[in-house]
C-alpha cells in the first residue's frame, strides 16, 4: 500500500424525505443567506424546489435561487452565481441538482471567495491561481452519478475556449450532503444508466490505473462497490420508484468518489475521464454515455499495459471464472462489461454516441491540454489517446 | 437501506516512518503542550517513544508522558492522567499504542473537560453524563485492532465495580491519527491473531445484527473487508516484518470500525462485544481472545434468530458454494471460520481460554449490567446470554 492522507470532513444525512430539513442543517453552520443552484426546472416541476425554500425560511435563511444550470456546466453560469452571491452576501452556497449543479455550486463557492481576494475562479481549473477559501458549500443530490456530494473537486465547461477542466480544493468539500433516494424516482432510464456507469468508472480508474501492485483492501472495497452499482443500475431501470435500489445507487455512487478507494493505490490519472471530457466538452453528449463509449475500448487498449488489472476485474468484478488463459479470461470479462452496457442501453463504442473517424484528432488534440494542465501527458501522450478513440470507434466484442 | 447519519472528521496519514512526524501535525492544531500516553514500555524499548517527543520538542510542543495503562485500561489511570493533563494545562492527548491506550488517552482528552465543569468522565459511560468538550486527541496506533484511531468510542473498566463499559462521543474522535505499518512489526503472534479477531468481529456485529433486510452495499464492504483482514493477519504472523501484510491489516481494522459498515444496517447491538467485556472483566483475558472464544457458539446460536444472515456470511466471506441446503451452508461456513481461528492459533471456546461452567452464572449477571446501560435487555436478556456461554464452554465443529 502506498503511504497516503484520507480527510472527508462531509457529513451525510441519508433517508427519506431529509431534504425537507435542508433549513436545520444550514441554520446550524450559522447561515442567514444563501444560494440555491438549480438546472433545468425539473426540481421545481416536482416540487422539490419549494420544499427546500420553504425549509430554508422556515429556519431563518433567506434563499436566492440561481437557475438554469446545464449539464457539462458552464463557466457562464459559475460566474452568473458568482455575481449574484457576492451582490446578495450569501454565507453559503445550496446545489440541489445532479454532479453539473452540485460542481456548479462548488465553484460559486471558492469563486465568491476568490473575487473577493482579486482572483479568478477559471484560474483555479488551468492551474495558475489556488482556491484558499470559499463559502459553505451543501448539496442535495437528484441523481446518483458524479460523487460530487462528498470530494472536493468540480469539472466546469469553458464555452469561449471549449475546455472541460476539473479542479478540486478541501475547501469545497460539502459542510452537508442530503441524500434522499426518493428524488431520484425521476431520473429517466438513459440517465440512471449514465449514472451508473460514471459511478463505476470512477472506481475503475484508480483501480487500473492505480500503480502500487499490492492492495487488497483498496480491490475489495472497489470490487464490491462495482458490482453492486452494475447490479443496482439494472434494478433501478426495472423498477425506478424502488426506494431499496435507489438507495444503493445513490449511497454506491456517493462512496464511489470520496476518496477511500483512491487511498493508497499510488498516484494516478483518470484517463477515461479525461478523454471523455474532450468529447463532451466539443459534443456536449452526456458525461456517462461518453464514458460507456469509450470504456471497452481503453480496457482493451489497457491490456497492453497491465493486463494483470483487467484480469482482476475479470474475475473479481465479472465473476468469470473459466481457467483458459490469460488473454481469454480478460476477454470474457470485457464482454461481460460491454454486456452489461448493452443491457443498461447505454452506448459500446463511440459510433453508437454519433462520433466519427473525423472528429478524432480535435478529440485528442482538446484532450492533451487537459493531460498537459494534469501533468499526465507523459504516461497518455496524443499516440496513446488516438489509439483508444480509433479502437472505439466501432468497438465491438471479440 | 435504513436512514443514516454519517460524519467521519478524523484526519488519517499513513505510511512508512510518519510517525516520526507528529510534532508538524500536533503544532498544526495550534498545540503547545501534550500529553503522550503510553502502555507497558515496550514502545520506550524500541525506540519509538523518543521518536514521538523528540519530533514535538522540534516542533515546539512541550510532551508529558503517562505510562503503564495496561489492556482492559482501567478507570483510575485515566483518573490520573485527567489530573495531570489538568495540573500541566496540555492542550491534547496523543494514544500512542494499542486500542487501551488510544482509548484512555479518549477518555482523559474528555475527562479533563468533564472535570473543569464539575462532572465525573465515568458518569459518561453510565449514562447519567454527557461529553460535550474535550481536548485534541492523536492517535498513533501500534497494532492493528480496535480501531479506535479512527472512531468515537473509548471502553474503559472500573476495578472497583469490575464493569467494563463503552461510552462515545464526536468530541472524541481523533483529530489526526498517524498509521505507520512498520509500528506494528514487533507485535507478538497472539496479539496479532487477537487484533485480527477483533477487527473482524467488529465487521461482524453490525453485519449480523443490524435489522434492516436490504443492504447490499453495506454487505459488498464488509465481507470484502473481512476476507481481506482473514487473509492478512495469516500473512502476518507469517511473515511478521512484511509492511505490505502489515499495511493491509492496519488499514483494514481501521475502516472495520469507522462507521462505515453499520451505516444504514439500522439500529443493532453489538452482543458478542457485550458478552466479552464481562468475561474479560472478570477475568482479564486478551479482548481479541475473548471473542474468538465466543464466536463460533454464538454463529451457532444465532443460527436460531436469523439464519440468512450466517448463510450470507458463510457464502460471501468463507467461500462456500456447495448447495446442499441451508443448515450445511451455515455449518461449514461456521467450521470454515473456526479453521482459521485455529490457524492462528486463537481459541475457539471457553475452555480454551480456562473459563469452566461455574464461571457463567457471573459472566452473565456481569454483563447484564451493560445490556441495560446500551438498552439491549430485551433482546440479549440472561437466558439468552446464559445459553451463548453455555453452547460456548466446549464448542466443536459439528
Amino acid at each position: 500500500m502506498e503511504g497516503f492522507e484520507f480527510y472527508n470532513p462531509t457529513r451525510i444525512i441519508f433517508g427519506r424525505g431529509e431534504h425537507k430539513k435542508i433549513g436545520n442543517y444550514t441554520a446550524s453552520k450559522g447561515l442567514k443567506k444563501a444560494l440555491v443552484v438549480i438546472g433545468g426546472g425539473s426540481v421545481e416541476r416536482i416540487g422539490v424546489l419549494d420544499a427546500v425554500l420553504s425549509s430554508l425560511r422556515h429556519s431563518g435563511v433567506e434563499p436566492y435561487v440561481l437557475r438554469g444550470v446545464k449539464s457539462n456546466p458552464l463557466l457562464s453560469k459559475v460566474r452568473e452565481g458568482i455575481e449574484l452571491a457576492s451582490k446578495e452576501g450569501v454565507h453559503g452556497v445550496i446545489g440541489l441538482g445532479g454532479g453539473s449543479v452540485m460542481d456548479t455550486a462548488k465553484a460559486i463557492a471558492a469563486g465568491v471567495e476568490m473575487k473577493r481576494a482579486g482572483k479568478d475562479i477559471w484560474d483555479a481549473f488551468t492551474g495558475r491561481a489556488d482556491i484558499e477559501n470559499a463559502l459553505s458549500v451543501f448539496t442535495i443530490p437528484t441523481i446518483a452519478a458524479s460523487g460530487s456530494e462528498m470530494n472536493g473537486y468540480m469539472v466546469i465547461t469553458d464555452e469561449v475556449s471549449a475546455y472541460k477542466l476539473a479542479a478540486g480544493s478541501i475547501y469545497v468539500y460539502p459542510d452537508i450532503s442530503i441524500l434522499d433516494p426518493e428524488l431520484t424516482y425521476s431520473v429517466p432510464q438513459d440517465y440512471t444508466a449514465y449514472g451508473g456507469v460514471d459511478a463505476v468508472c470512477h472506481l475503475m480508474e484508480p483501480y487500473f490505473n492505480g500503480p502500487y501492485p499490492y492492495t487488497p483492501i483498496q480491490d475489495a472495497i472497489s470490487e464490491g462497490l462495482m458490482r453492486t452499482i452494475m447490479d443496482a443500475a439494472i434494478d433501478c431501470i426495472r423498477f425506478p420508484d424502488s426506494y431499496e435500489y435507489r438507495a444503493a445507487m445513490m449511497w454506491g455512487a456517493t462512496l464511489a468518489l470520496n476518496g477511500l478507494t483512491k487511498a493508497g493505490v499510488g498516484e494516478h490519472f483518470f484517463p477515461v475521464h479525461l478523454i471523455e471530457h474532450a468529447i463532451s466538452a466539443l459534443y456536449d453528449v452526456p458525461h456517462g454515455a461518453g464514458l460507456a463509449a469509450l470504456l471497452p475500448a481503453w480496457m482493451t487498449f489497457f491490456m497492453s499495459r497491465r493486463p494483470e488489472r483487467i484480469i482482476s476485474f475479470s474475475k473479481g468484478v465479472m465473476g468469470i471464472v473459466d481457467d483458459v488463459g490469460v488473454d481469454q479470461i480478460a476477454a470474457l470479462g470485457i464482454k461481460a462489461f460491454s454486456d452489461w452496457l448493452k443491457r443498461i442501453n447505454a452506448p459500446i463504442n463511440l459510433r453508437d454516441i454519433g462520433i466519427k473517424e473525423d472528429a478524432l484528432g480535435s478529440i485528442a488534440d482538446n484532450a492533451l491540454v487537459q493531460a498537459r494542465i494534469w501533468g499526465m501527458k507523459d504516461e497518455w501522450d496524443k499516440d496513446a489517446i488516438l489509439t483508444v478513440l480509433t479502437m472505439a470507434i466501432d468497438w465491438r466484442e471479440q
